[in-house]
């Protein structure tokens, strides 16, 4: 098997009242120890979740910044890997922070990588699709829904989860403008990156976390990305 | 007038349910602009208070590396941290994570630098006394007491504010073992710096700020910490 | 007057031939001189050019890798960038290599600041447009045509310089994909970071370099991007 | 067997005039060369002995900051610590300069670490039981005596050597007040860091070497320190 | 068998009219395929080539700074050893910018480490002998002649490859003053390098880049420098 | 008046038994403060001196790795270089460890610049060289003879002191194979280096220091190096 890059949604690991999951962290870093290999490195990408959107919320009343706030949500991830990576290794954290970086912690003797964000303007799914592109990884995203929908379930009764989506469908899928509180898995660089480097891509619900195994193993679980 | 280190403790960013308090925040950040000088430096060292607290209590149910834990609340006071910076100049955080980068930040143009912790096993109240030590600056430690007191305030309703102290009291007052709850405004490494070096140190209630001012310009507030 | 980035685009360093053209490096260089002024920053990012295709090119042959193609990319324009250095200051280069590392620079004492790219997955546009947010300054794109036109100069005969374009207007003639050799100003991601953050933008033809300066000023040239 | 921390006192590698011990550190070395083994790292922190003294007795004579001199402290620890690496490899030194680099070298392929001190206002004997306590090691801390007296040996003859110490007599011990000349082995910060994580520790003469040998194999030498 | 350092000089990687030799890149890559191994790492030092040389041109018609184009021509070195990293790992280039990084990258996974310049006023075989030196490796310096001759054999029809030379007969060789034009395979400084440590050195034509694999066996090829 | 670079030879501040010249040091600091400018940069290279020898001839016993032995070198002339920052300005020191870092910090707030060696292979002459270079300013190498002589003073007695001595002469006497215990006041590198960028050179003798202010002004003294 492969190397893997995981990008772990921040909405699995905080709770609707901000506050993070800790069984649901313990959980994940049992699966990550069921799935550790010798041979194959794991990255794993964590949002910032709630932890960033307060500070976010905070320093908004002042600062316009909008690079200055996404460097704070960057933050707010970084701590959440270094959260896991110290639940995960029971050793202080060692976290990248920029691509250049993980690339060379990947040729470190760490068989598990935990990162969060790299850079404003850029999402840590974007974060993920960029590192699996460097280290020729499988993509797997973990979010808190099964996978894509034909429309937004949360709105749509009739939203029908599809197995099968061809990057392209997705692209139209996710280009038209967005609307407040409109159903986002996707921003276009994403996309973009998981395009021209065919990165062979699942999307599942990340709870529970054995969704992540099975899409690890190539079960059947969530949606798959196609490639013309 | 001279440097400033202002240590600003976790409690007074947030409240009683580890929300941070957006309003203080912002009294704290227009405070920093009616103290700021071109004449003099400020160092900003925050506490991690209610953010690190919720992410170490997560961690140590699976890591029992307390150097680890550690350092989950330096990155949390580094988030504080960059919330400050990012409220005071509007632009994306620079923040020093050791000594020897503070002292080199210390050289550039930012009149006021905001940092964290730096080390695990080290309080952020030791790093703003070996701060103003390295900076030669005073010390202005703003906690959620008015002061030192004879005894606990929270305990005992005779604890008196003390307007001075010696250092060797403070060190007689602190050196005895710790006990769970119990009030502990100053480790001994601290008191040692601020000792070995005779810095100029007031305990200040930073809640309302203007306390903080107040320290800066030599007017009564506070504990003054004394030298033989 | 406030700050610019200026987003020197590739094909105006080289010539068809794929050598530096001397003389409008020079030409350029003696442009920032005059609008050089103790009052603001000038942050110059540059692209790659040939240099940057040549390199690609010849790794393509063996290298799939995405992500590792577009840094040799990003090391092409750091060389321009390193080039434009060394003429203005006559001193040896300090490019910074990531945003984190450009605002501190920023924080110096240098007047201009030159850069390149910062990351796969990533034009040098969307590098200036990310500088302009990060540091709240005017962006001025220059590059080998005169502005924005209705559709490509280069196929369409009827095509129109506009004066002004909305960021609507824009995101709606990029959004559409890309056919092989189309007219390519502007990608998806620029453009949204110009738009949540109402970036000042002008394209102009950067040659003659006395366009960019009249962009700087606020005379008519090129195209300027309006906001709703 | 698990790994170890060996705190080289700085007073093994200086003789009275303050010159290096050369046989005695090539005596060390080869010691380190016995125990090494694939399945565990070491980490040798040296002092900064007679080096130290000198440079920061120059200094003091014009220069009252305490963390400038510690600083010099530190530099001339980690010369040491390059003299150690280099008579060890054979090689360029890698020498660790904070407590965050060293985990990160930890990670490497090299089999035994060398580092002196990391900050002002913390003793390398303090550094050893933070990097035993990040990296969960043994410790042992070599030194110039041969373990713990129930008081000062150079100056009571009827000072006896305790083969086991609870953690809480040595907090005892050494929370007095120093005075000048005083038998000082350890400092409190360095008590609590192996008191909060229990972190098994042996106190030896380092001279000869195989005493530390000894320690390692868990043969009775020096002083243990025991937990309640 | 030992480890190696090969010097890749710029000449064999640029055809006359300064563009890449794409086709003598990949044989090389082929080859180091062939004579990788895990018991002993490589490292590659590759020149500037055609692309510092059109970079310093350019730049020196305003900037007499000899420091800052020598910083340009290491900055194309760089660029031509990611290029060759990028075709030999199929990743993101890892290329260490000094001695002391190079030493520590040396302690990673990484079988074959590429490099570019390290320094002004010093030439990339320089390089090349001091990462011989520092990681006692045999040198290989391939280039663009078959190997040392008696004079320069674009000038004299008598001149005679020398199979073996000593090195003081290559230090008066090369200590006379160099005029335009002429014929200089060494410079003083990588002479002094080789000499003081007694570097195992062959000088071959790195065309066809099977020569340096006969000369890491050991088989007769070049010109191999010898000590009294 | 521009810039300086002052190379400080490790026997001005080691007395002949290895031991700090404290009274010298403080001189020097004292004559720093007097030609200090807010108009122009100073950058103090410092020799090793008798640390770097000690530690060298210690390693050497085990260590046959001249790169290592060197770098041994390079940290005792970074204490060193310490020790004067730490006495000018009481604070503590910030010193670059490269050409790279030095041209960085020379765009900081610092008035007065403190470095030691670079690199393996180079001597702190050489690094005094190579920053004139790069910063374009005057050079003087205050050392233990009062300029350059025809013979070795110290075994000549018919040895003149030459008020100025060409660049090619230079070259000339110190290409020669070096004898045991020969009189060597440069390398061929540097004088490479001041050569090709004709830098503007004093030699003097260090002590009294007044001897480098009159070298800096422009009076009589030591010996100047002249261009053809």
């Amino acid at each position: 098997m492969g190397s893997f890059v995981i990008k772990l949604g921040g909405s699995l690991i905080f709770d609707e009242n901000g506050a993070l999951k800790a069984e649901y962290l313990r959980a994940f870093v049992r699966l990550l120890r069921d799935v550790e290999s010798r041979d194959r490195k794991i990255v794993v990408v964590v949002g910032g979740g709630a932890a960033a959107r307060s500070y976010i919320s905070v320093a908004r009343d002042v600062c316009r910044n909008e690079s200055a706030l996404d460097q704070l949500g960057i933050l707010a991830s970084r701590l959440n890997a270094s959260l896991l990576f110290t639940m995960y290794y029971d050793l202080p954290p060692v976290i990248p922070s920029s691509l250049e970086e993980l690339v060379r912690l990947y040729h470190s003797n760490l068989p598990v990588i935990f990162t969060g964000g790299f850079q404003p303007g850029q999402s840590t799914t974007t974060v993920s699709a960029l590192t699996a592109e460097a280290t020729k990884s499988q993509l797997i995203i973990a979010t808190n829904v099964d996978g894509v929908y034909t429309s937004d379930p949360r709105r749509d009764p009739n939203a029908t989860l599809l197995r099968k989506v061809s990057i392209d469908q997705l692209l139209d899928m996710f280009s038209q403008p967005q609307k407040a509180g409109e159903y986002r898995l996707f921003d276009m660089m994403t996309l973009q990156v998981i395009k021209r480097s065919k990165i062979n891509t699942v999307v599942v619900n990340g709870n529970p976390p054995d969704n992540i195994r099975r899409a690890m193993e190539g079960l059947s679980v969530g949606t798959t990305i196609v490639f013309p």
